[in-house]
């Protein structure tokens, strides 16, 4: 979506007024005469407010004269509505974009100023929509399910709609009643049957391309005072509450506030949800919008921010790894969330977007960044249930040291529909301000049409999605579910336990049905220790087979590689290392044979080294892998993983450290602590419990006991070395 | 070398003061009495002058903050003065760095605050290695040519010892005359004497670590009232002037200020020259070194400096890529420099480096940003000769739209010594803050002990010095004179033409030794015209060879690959290129077979595109590669390269044009323009010239003709379609 699109028009507050005030002096449009064209999405008194801010509040300064320049230009060049023709990324495709921009741009920059050429200019593009919108049928290009009109999707439409509704309704009052019937009929009513009548099914989804659909069947009826598209909208189209708008808040969020998809589309969503929520709250106060299900979508503008680190999102799932809170969407959730809630951490966030919306909440926004009342956010630990009922697994995160320290993702929600990746009890490792053990995102170059068209590439389906492509284990070499995202949707992941204490962040989690007859149990510790410079990880993935198998345990890591464990290269030529499941891409570099020692691993990011320790219950190989093979089409970044392989085992134990260390200063050409701080980790299998003990440089010992039962009154004991290490419940650090 | 290094306390301005003045008033050392131990490198004056700048000057501040923190850190931690024993990265090669950066840290803070504890904190350090350093002989690690004591090769020791010496001076008249004489003889004079008489030929060197000999020698010279010893630094151990710091100043920087082995090292080289120069200035005001060869050293900081884009330096023969203008020795070049000149452009640099000196030029240099004389620094367009005549070849630039524009690198230089590479006639293209043609650089891990002590490791040799790893032509599959950097010293290459016109940027030059019978042409040009978004390199590379051979033309590219030619890629078993000149170290991905066709590469970089079409006077394969065979110990980043291949030719013509085009806008989700403006690319042979024309999409044609004679009197027609091309001198456009 476009930044411009968000010059979003709803209801807030304009200077100086508690929330909510404003929007009760917005006579709701339902209510209002049919032949009314005063505006509803945003009031007059709204308008007047913002027009009267001039220079005063730079972001919205700022703002407005961004709007003016794009207006400006689009004037400039004329009113080009052209026949449909092009997939995402082409001239007619951008066009129209371009068009619903300045459709809404116009509409605002006419209600603050006054100037009847940006009315007009709406006008003759809305009358150039109503002279070919009839004509068309399917869009020609393109494989979507569903194709719109105007583009190949009708997600794009739906848009459309959302944005086109916004500029007509600041407009519509000064057209004659000739032009208002003619645009009211045959471009947003007969959009609205498009997208709900004649195309239900799509409409009544419980899925954000529907949530598009619905905003913008909604917020037309509100601009044409129909209510039966109101109704149809909230409730879907047989307007029984079974889908529509208010069926996808309470089914699309979990009670924390996490969409189902992961962060990325989380962002996406968060658009019309919160537009249309907006304009509800302006039009229908009396349905409490934002309280709904203990304010589920103010929930989810926080969880997006939480879901980020150094400003992107957590690529989880099918996500552009670029995509960060600077996007449109995020903008558009804080800004709106700022005018519900004044909650002044949101406002460092606006000030790290550096810009917000032309509308009554971006003035607030603006307000309160100029008169200094920012606070940091609070990025910290926690975890989200996912599923409506919040039952469906969760997704962890575990931070330290602030917004550019420490953040460990476990990824233990449900499959996240068809852009989930098959990739539970997968981690993420960030640290000094980048991502170190990462995940390779989408397989897509967005909008880049002649990468198949800026949609997903083939690449997405044999590579991205993978289990291997991602940090958890891979069983018998394929993929959890068999590969099938529908089977993977009806079997949850369980969470064991979570605790963010002092000094010891753990999660653990466990799924049983991802693989016939494995259980697999993982839990993941970010540890503090006075003799470690930074946080370490320890990690323990247990598989509890009922025959012998292969398990893979990759680790794509983030770096250069600094020194790396004993092995034969593939030198002199280079084999690919399997034929599906994700492995078909995969160059091998070296294979280490199958050994019960611990190894190591040491890269180089940035600033900082980090040496991995690994070993196993039982022989392992490890192997050093690149991604880019069978790749014709140059579709994939080439980026490197460790694999650690066990095989012909039922039950396996890995367990690993991952050890930020050390500086690297290449202005000063100076480097400390290249040198690992741990000496050595060892583990040992107790009853129902296991223990890892870490031996520091430093000769200190820190070990961490797991007990296979989570009862927090079970009593486990295991002895190593003459040692006894014994404790109660889930979990225990030992320092010695 | 550390940032700290340069608390540099020479001799510059105090406020207000005009350039020059307060050197007078330091009286020369050389003929104070010998007991005399008043500081002579900055005058009690100029102290005075930076003690009394409290907090008025922001930068000033902040590097005294820097310092103090630093000083009182070591002072916390205690003397230590360890045995040496490790290489670059280890703990005792760390320690004396960090040593002589404390020693020069205390003595300034001490003659700026008064506080005894610091001047006491550096005697009990020097008292440490009077104690230590008559102990020693060679240190016992690594395999330089010419060992240190303290450090593993005598380049650390000599920076040592101009940095000791920086802080001896500021403490010394606090000393008792048994302290003073046991630092002087067993500190001082025994290290001048190791590095000047025990390693005479080192020290009669010309190059840059005998710079840095001279320079210690010298200023201990200067701090021990010692004539003979800064005699020696000046004129070589023989004092006849055929060696030492004056004919280093004379022999390694061309007239233009261009040194030698290019801009990392100029960068490095920069220090000694600039630190030593200063304190002849402030002793020896007479010499007018800063005027030596109509003022080199000054124009070498303005080379330095232009030698750069978005803040990193031109990569060219053994350089760390990220090294940048923030760099201590261009920090020290810019305070130095400025202080001499008040040149307001060099303080828009100093800015940009965050930070200046504590020494009285980086007052000065804090002064003038504070007061607000900051001017943007003009990176222009300009060729800089080679050689200590200025007539052994040229480094040429061609840029356009500022810092962060075009810029075109042609590499017509000499060899550049031990650290140049086999690259000549080759090219590097940045635009848009990022470099999108360019060079690996050195292979090496500054500093990172676990990659061979941190020292230049096995791959520069075998990669990064070799002709395929840069853009300019490889014959018969072998680097340039051999891979004998000896035989590249004796054999320039010659400037042809160069010219910076209006819409028009072109440089030629030959090169007919480096390859037994074959003569080597290359022309580039920058070119502009209205229907294209961003000016496009033009590039025409010749080969008049007297047998049939093998060319292959290497395009170091960076980014990802959008759209590539058709090819047949090694898509399940990757094959390496060849066996020796660093074809070892290349993976083939695809083999386009021999076409007379002109072929285009697209890839995409940060927001743009590049197109790169190209096509060749005989029928070519096209290649598509990547760094990272053969290398077990991952020593070498991957990085993607293409190859055009012209086999069984005698003489060649490749020529080509790369274009940036469009937009790409992770945060909108946009694109823009990503299909090139250039349609076509042709080339046509005519008696004694050659004409390429470009096809634009618009319909325009965009030819540039070359002749083979440079003369600016010859006139040339060359027929194509019809149609005449007709020019006098070396070089034309047309625009039809």
């Amino acid at each position: 979506m476009n930044r411009p699109l968000l010059i979003a028009l709803f209801a807030a507050l304009s200077a100086g007024l508690p929330a909510g005030v404003l929007a009760q002096d917005a006579k709701p449009a339902v209510a209002a005469r049919a032949d009314d064209a005063t505006p509803v999405l945003v009031s007059a008194d709204q308008w007047r407010a913002m027009a009267a801010a001039g220079d005063r509040y730079p972001m919205f300064a700022a703002e407005r004269a961004r709007v003016e320049r794009e207006v400006r230009a689009a004037m400039a060049a004329g009113v080009k509505v052209p026949q449909p023709r092009d997939l995402g990324g082409g001239v007619t495709h951008e066009q129209h974009k371009a068009n619903y921009k300045a459709i809404a741009g116009a509409g605002a920059l006419y209600r603050m100023t006054g100037d009847k050429a940006y009315a007009d200019f709406a006008r003759d593009l809305l009358l150039e929509y109503a002279r070919l919108y009839p004509t068309l049928s399917d869009h020609p290009a393109g494989k979507s399910s569903v194709k719109g009109r105007l583009f190949w999707q009708a997600l794009n439409d739906s848009v459309w709609l959302v944005y086109g509704a916004q500029g007509y309704d600041a407009i519509r009052d000064t057209l004659t009643v000739d032009q208002r019937r003619k645009i009211d009929d045959d471009v947003f009513r007969r959009m609205a049957r498009f997208l709900s009548e004649e195309n239900a099914p799509y409409f009544d989804r419980i899925h954000n391309h529907a949530t598009w659909a619905t905003a913008g069947v909604g917020m037309a009826g509100y601009v044409l005072r129909d209510q039966t598209l109101v109704e149809r909208a909230l409730k879907g189209t047989a307007r029984d509450g079974k889908a529509g708008f208010l069926r996808q808040v309470d089914e699309l969020f979990s009670p924390d506030g996490y969409y189902a998809e992961g962060p990325y589309y989380q962002r996406y969503a968060l658009a019309p949800f919160i537009i249309f929520a907006r304009a509800i709250q302006q039009n229908e106060p009396e349905r409490q919008i934002f309280k709904r299900r203990d304010g589920v979508l103010l929930k989810a503008v926080d969880v997006v921010i939480q879901s980020s680190y150094a400003g992107l999102l957590f690529p989880i799932n099918d996500a552009m790894p670029d995509k960060g809170l600077d996007s449109e969407e995020i903008v558009t959730g804080v800004a709106i969330a700022y005018a519900q809630t004044r909650d002044p951490r949101l406002l460092s966030i606006a000030q790290g977007q550096g810009r917000t919306l032309l509308s009554p909440d971006g003035l607030a926004v603006a307000q309160g960044v100029a008169t200094g009342e920012a606070r940091p956010f609070d990025f910290r630990s926690m975890q989200l249930g996912d599923g409506p009922n919040g039952d469906l697994g969760n997704l962890v995160f575990l931070r330290r040291g602030g917004a550019t320290g420490q953040a460990l993702v476990m990824k233990n929600t449900q499959q996240g529909q068809g852009h989930g990746h098959f990739d539970r009890l997968g981690w993420l490792f960030y640290d000094n301000g980048q991502p170190v053990v990462r995940d390779y995102g989408a397989a897509r170059f967005l909008n880049v049409e002649a990468k198949g068209g800026g949609g997903y590439l083939d690449e997405n389906d044999s590579w991205a999605m993978q289990t291997v492509a991602h940090n958890t284990l891979v069983v018998g070499q394929a993929s959890q579910f068999g590969g099938d995202w529908h089977v993977g949707e009806e079997r949850p992941t369980k969470p064991l336990f979570f605790k963010a204490g002092e000094g010891l962040q753990i999660a653990s989690a466990r799924l049983d049905k991802a693989y016939d007859g494995v259980v697999l149990t993982r839990t993941l510790a970010m540890v503090e220790h006075p003799d470690l410079t930074y946080p370490v990880v320890i990690d323990l993935f247990r598989a509890d087979g009922a025959k012998p198998t292969n398990y893979d345990l990759p680790l794509h890591f983030n770096g250069h590689i600094i020194k790396a464990f004993e092995a034969e290269h593939s030198v002199r030529e280079r084999p690919v290392l399997g034929q599906a499941s994700g492995y078909q891409h995969l160059w091998v570099d070296a294979v280490a044979a199958p050994s019960d020692k611990a190894r190591s691993l040491t890269w180089l990011l940035g600033k900082r080294f980090y040496t991995y320790r690994f070993g196993a219950s039982a022989p392992t190989s490890a192997l050093l892998v690149e991604s880019g093979a069978n790749d014709p089409s140059f579709n994939l970044r080439r980026e490197p993983a460790l694999i650690q392989r066990m095989q012909g085992q039922a039950d396996a134990s890995f367990f690993s450290v991952l050890e930020p260390h050390g500086a690297y200063d290449a202005t000063a050409e100076t480097v400390s602590g290249a040198t690992s701080q741990i000496r050595d980790i060892a583990r040992t299998r107790g009853e129902g419990a296991e223990v890892i003990v870490l031996t520091l440089a430093s000769g200190a010992k820190l070990a961490l006991g797991v007990a296979d039962d989570v009862s927090p009154i079970a009593a486990h004991a295991v002895r190593i070395d003459g040692q006894a290490y014994e404790w109660t419940g889930p979990y225990a650090r030992f320092d010695r």
